[in-house]
Order: C-alpha cells, then sequence, then structure tokens
C-alpha cells in the first residue's frame, strides 16, 4: 500500500474511535453545521457543480448521466431536508437488543454500537457525498466517500463542508474522507485494506458492483438490483389489483422497488387484461406478454430473457400462470429476493404467499414500490440491501451498527 | 463451473426450498433421527474413524492433529448430547423482531427467516460434521460441508447418516451435502458459487481463513484469532483479580476467549505480581514480561511481537501501563476485538471500559474464559465471530437465520 493511503487509512480509523463514543448531542451538532455551511455556501456549491456539469457535456457523458450530476434548487432543498431529517431520527448507538441474568450471576446484555469505518463507493449523484456522510455520522461510523470523478468538483466542496461540520462541532474531521482516485489507481488497493475499514457500500450499476464483489477482501452490503413481481391471484379484487398492478409500474419505474414481471392467474387474466393493458397503453407502458397473454391482448410476445431483465423504465413483462404454485416458481427462478407482492381476497393463498416467497419484502395487496426505508417508519436510508446478509432490505440508521455483548461480573471465573 | 458440481449445487438449493420451510417438529425430527442412527451404527463410525486414524499415522501427520481426528466414546457421547441440545433450543424461525403500523395502515413486520445455503470449511474434528449439520438443520438451513481430507471416512458415514435422518423426517436429504475435494480442485468455485451460497464460514486455522477469504464472492463468517486481554486496574480487588487472571490463562489455554496478554497498573503492580507469578509458575506458565515486569518478578523479558501474538498455549505476555488510557490504547493497538475485561471496583472506570472498548464481548470483574454460545445463554454455537457482520461473538441458532419483512395491506398504493 502507497505510504499516503495508509496514512490517510490511519487518520480515519482514529477518527471512527472519537466519533464511535460521540454523543447523540455532538452528532446532531455535526449534522445541524452540514445544514447552516451547506446554506451558506450554496452559490460556491453551484458554481463547482457547474464546472463539473460543463466538463461532463465536453467530455461527451449521457444525458442521463449529466442530469443525475446536476445539483438544482429542489436537490439541493432535498439535500437539507434529508439531513435534519437524519438529525431527528433516534441514535441507534447504545440501544440494548437483547439482556440475560446468567445461572452464575453474570449479567450480559447486547447493546448497538457503530461499525467503524464504511467506506462507500456511488457514481454520479452528488447528494450521495451528503446523504452517506450524514447517516454515518448520526451511527458513530466514520466513513470514506469515493464518488465518481465527473462530479470531483461537487464532492469536494461538499466533504470538506462536511469536516468542518465536524471539526465545528468538537469531532475529528477526519471521520469524513473523500478518497479521490480519478485514474482508479487505488480503488483495488482500497478494498484490500481490511485493517481500516469494516464494511463496503458500493451503489452503483452493475459493473461498478462486480467490480467490488471481485475486489474486495472486506465485507460487503449490496444494493443490487430489483426484479419484483405481482403476483393477482383468481381469487383477486379486480378493482385492488388493477390499481396496485398499475402503480408497481407505473409510479416511478426508474427505481428498484418497481414491479417488472405481473403475473396473472389464467382464470382471471380475461377480465383483468384488457383494463389493465389499456391503462398500461395510456400511459405509454410498452408491454411484453406470454403466449398466452398475446391471446388476451394486443401486446409484443415476450422473449425467454425478459423474464430475467430489470427494465427500469416503461417496459413491463407479463405472464399467465395455471395456479399460485405457478406463480411462486416462476419469482423463485427469476426474482431478485427484493420484493414481491400478491394480489388476493383468499386468507389462505396469501399467508402461503408470505411463507413461500423468500425475499427482503413480501406484500399483501399493496404496491411493491414502499419498500423503502422512510416509508417502513426506518426513516432514511443509505440504500436497499438485496443481500441476505447483514442485513436485508431497506437499510437505515440500525444497519449501520453492530453489536457488542456488555458483560458484568462480580468475581466469576470458569470451572 | 463442472456439470456435475452444478448439479450438486442445484440440488442442494432445492432443498434448501424445502427445510426453509419445515415445521420446528420436522427438523427436530430429523435431528432426532440422527441421534437414533449415530447410536445405531456406532461401530461403523468407529471403524471408519479408525481407518482415519491409521492413515493419518502411515503418512506422518502431527499428534495434535491425529487426536482431533479421533473419535473415542467422550466425544461421541459429546457429540450426541450436543444434537439433544440443539433438539431443546428454540426454533428461531418465525420469530418477529419488530413491527409496526404505518399511517397509511399497512401492518409491516420483520420475521427471522433461514439464510438458505450454508457452506461450512472445515478442517480435521469429524465431528464439526455433525454439529454444523444439526445446527443449519434447527435453523432452516441447508448446507455444504467441507471437511479434511484426513478425515474423509469418518465425515462420509457421519453425512451420510444426517442425510438418511432427513429423509426419515420427510425432508429433502440434500439439505446436507458432503464436499468431496482431496485434491483441491474444486474448492476456489465452490467459493464463487455465490448463485447457490448464501454463507460461508470458514473453521480453522490461519491458513484456512486467508485462503476463503480472498477466494470467496461470498459473505464470509470468520471464526479467527481471539488475542485476548485482563486489564488490573488500580483500583482493583486484589484476589478477585489473581483468581480472575489466573482462570482466563489456565483454565484452557488452547481456545480463542482464553487470554493472551495481562496488563497491570503500575500502582497495583508489587502487589498483584508476585502472588500471581508464583501461581502461573506452579501451573507451568511461561512469562513474558515487560521491561518493568522483569523489575517485579523473575520472568523472560517480552519481545515486541509477544504483544501481537495468540499463543494458544501456557505462555503469557504481561505489561505493566500507568493508567487505564494506556491500557486502553494497549487493546486497542493489538487487541482482536473478541474479549477484553477489566477487573476493579471503580465503577467510573468500569464503565469507561465497557464504553470505550471495542470488541465483541467487554467484561468488568470476569474471566473472559466465559465467551461462548453456552455460557451467554445462546444454546449451541457454530464458532465466534470476530467480524462485525453479519454477526459477532458467539454465532448461534438465531444468527443462522436473516430476516424478511412481511407487508399485510389492503389495496395501498404509493402516490
Amino acid at each position: 500500500m502507497e505510504i499516503d493511503m495508509e496514512r490517510s487509512l490511519e487518520k480515519v480509523k482514529a477518527a471512527s474511535r472519537i466519533i464511535m463514543n460521540a454523543t447523540a448531542s455532538q452528532k446532531n451538532d455535526a449534522l445541524m453545521n452540514i445544514v447552516m455551511l451547506l446554506k451558506e455556501h450554496r452559490e460556491q456549491i453551484y458554481a463547482k457543480n457547474i464546472k463539473d456539469v460543463e466538463y461532463a457535456k465536453s467530455s461527451g457523458l449521457q444525458t442521463a448521466m449529466i442530469d443525475r450530476l446536476t445539483l438544482d434548487d429542489k436537490r439541493f432543498e432535498s439535500m437539507l431536508n434529508g439531513v435534519l431529517n437524519i438529525v431527528n431520527q433516534n441514535d441507534p448507538v447504545g440501544n440494548i437488543d437483547e439482556g440475560f441474568k446468567r445461572p452464575n450471576d453474570l449479567i450480559i446484555y447486547k447493546t448497538r454500537v457503530p461499525i467503524g469505518v464504511i467506506g462507500i463507493i456511488y457514481e454520479s449523484r452528488p447528494n450521495v457525498t451528503i446523504d452517506a456522510a450524514a447517516l454515518c455520522i448520526k451511527s458513530g461510523n466514520a466513513s470514506i466517500l469515493k464518488g465518481g470523478k465527473e462530479s470531483a468538483n461537487t464532492n469536494r466542496i461538499l466533504s470538506n463542508i462536511t469536516r468542518e461540520a465536524l471539526m465545528n462541532a468538537g469531532l475529528d474531521k477526519n471521520a469524513v474522507l473523500l478518497f479521490e482516485d480519478p485514474e482508479r489507481l487505488y480503488i483495488s488497493k482500497l478494498l484490500k485494506a481490511k485493517s481500516y475499514i469494516d464494511l463496503i457500500i458500493p451503489r452503483g450499476g452493475e459493473g461498478l458492483i462486480n467490480f467490488v464483489t471481485e475486489n474486495s477482501l472486506i465485507p460487503i452490503v449490496k444494493h443490487d438490483k430489483g426484479l419484483c413481481h405481482t403476483y393477482i391471484d383468481v381469487d383477486a379484487d379486480i378493482d385492488k389489483a388493477i390499481s396496485i398492478a398499475y402503480n408497481a409500474k407505473v409510479n416511478r419505474p426508474g427505481v428498484c422497488n418497481a414491479m417488472e414481471t405481473l403475473l396473472i392467474n389464467v382464470n382471471i387474466a380475461g377480465e383483468v387484461l384488457p383494463k389493465l393493458t389499456s391503462l398500461y397503453n395510456k400511459a405509454g407502458v410498452e408491454i411484453r406478454g406470454c403466449e398466452l397473454t398475446c391471446k388476451y391482448a394486443h401486446v409484443t410476445q415476450a422473449d425467454k430473457k425478459d423474464w430475467d431483465t430489470e427494465y427500469l423504465d416503461l417496459i413491463i413483462s407479463i405472464k399467465i400462470v395455471s395456479s399460485l404454485e405457478d406463480a411462486m416458481d416462476h419469482i423463485y427462478k427469476h426474482g431478485s429476493g427484493h420484493s414481491e407482492a400478491i394480489i388476493t381476497d383468499n386468507y389462505t393463498t396469501a399467508q402461503r404467499f408470505l411463507q413461500y416467497i423468500d425475499a427482503a419484502a413480501v406484500y399483501v395487496n399493496a404496491s411493491t414500490r414502499f419498500t423503502d426505508g422512510a416509508e417502513f417508519g426506518l426513516g432514511a436510508e443509505i440504500g436497499i440491501s438485496t443481500q441476505k446478509l447483514h442485513c436485508r432490505g431497506p437499510m437505515g440508521l440500525k444497519d449501520l451498527t453492530t453489536t457488542k455483548y456488555i458483560v458484568y461480573g462480580s468475581g466469576q471465573i470458569r470451572e
């Protein structure tokens, strides 16, 4: 490892030891300082952002990427509100998960403590710099932020603000470190620095996530794809089914909790499909149906690979299934373990689906779009984990902590 | 991936879907069948074990390794009792961690579900085959067992017994698979089979653990080294201090929760050291002390690398420190985050130590030897995690599960 990189990591680790033991009010002070400094430096931040945007344009970046990179008033306000939101959440550190008095009178309890140093690797959105740093500060973690090089100027001023905010709250500024590596010379080394970093969170496209998975010696929590299904059962309430299936696809198709494939029981398909496809058509949704679906509605025939595609777009694949089991088998084979829903009024069918589907969130009679930290009442989230470990589903402040056993003795020794 | 290996993994994954949804009584039936079959086949198991032991002797394996490999009556009984113990523990699957009704009337709760398929990679002890399979069965997980090649015959008969036991309980026998790979041709591929395996648990020496960490694309929970400290504070009760420091080193020096380094406050060292070193001497403990320690007692001077050595033997390093802060700094630099203890009667000092020491278990006035699933009241454990994620400390049945969100709706869509 390069000397300089090692020195930086040592500084972050030392700062983590301090923020790990900071009080809730100290951490909130730092967050309020971020809000204040962001407001104060608004114009400078915009100026840096314009620099990034102009450079991105001149180097021919995709429009979508430039859009994500751009900070406008709305995004700036939402960044401020995000931090205020985190201030208002409870500090998870110090909460007690469970405890017991043992027969030998040892008093043992399991308490929540910060994880330590968290590396967050993300792409163009500069607001992640503030979001991630704020969530880590509140949960007592130090963070190493590796943003996209296209937002380097914006990320630099934003991370400097968080460092100043920490300092003004009496904490060590090195609890936030912007890791600049435009030539990607050090990222592989960072992913191997397991004595300094406790967790890596990659946020971004498949390429980024695969790179991190293949190169990291540090535990990872991935925020991977969401190939979500909704199954309309034979006993579904038709109106609810249509409203939910419409919402799950159309409300915000570009996010991971949007539905990609709709499964419909063959005995209700004739009733549901015409109404639903007409609504989808009006909303401009491209429909790709199985052979049977094509008999009920004028839609394109789906390809084999449609069942494994996360469109993240106004495109849906529809399959007619013969039974609940058939639907669950399809989800088993093609689901990504994110969010799966059934629409039914049959109690036993609903319970079977909830039991047998293995995913981060399983729904009855609601849109998969609710899989989200705020909607679940967990507060702000750093992402939605599609892994089974160490946390699954929306990853909030509590998931940014681990545990430690506290043992109160009175001289106990082991026989 | 080789076709055959892929087929085997597919079978395990299919079996995991079944055992994941098995009832507690089905899983207990399978466990009771294991006990019955072990008893029935006791002589055959011994015969296979003798074959392994003889082969090990003829190929010149170390005595310690041959000892670990050998199944005698005592170990056989303890294997049986281990399974009965797991039968008597509560099934963690289906427990509800938390739940809430949201303002939009969605009812959301977080329930415990099996992880899926767990790969356990271990060395010579054949009893791990039964322990690990039984813990996985009870927690609803399928297991892939990769034992040491020196215990191949014993592992084969033991794993066949667990498969028969599963079958006789109406479950799929492929929920336990012995992964035989004497030439280590496939282990790297196994560690990359992330679509089939959800978690890898390596149990063994440093070489094994490093190999797994460097090659796995699957999340790992490591059971790594324990470099545990005990700090005798200036306000310690001398008798307790001596009894605990003696126990933590001598009770069972070869395990990870045994103390390796003793820290003593300079203002109490003169009183503690002569008594303690005389006890250690009688027990045959080799003492390596810091410069100052050598002035108080006739001991060898410690080398710089002693502070980072897990002896796992009747050897101890002793350092005299000037203060609590000094002790905590030493632990911060040299501890492995396993178990750390302070001996003190000062309330504020105790609380500071509990707060600032970052380890799986932190003790006041008790021996570090208690860090153990059974001693903590968690029941049987698959090991002691020295990672911060996904679980930390003794890893019991609950830690062999993950969570899923269950969402009961009544037609909710997202605005």
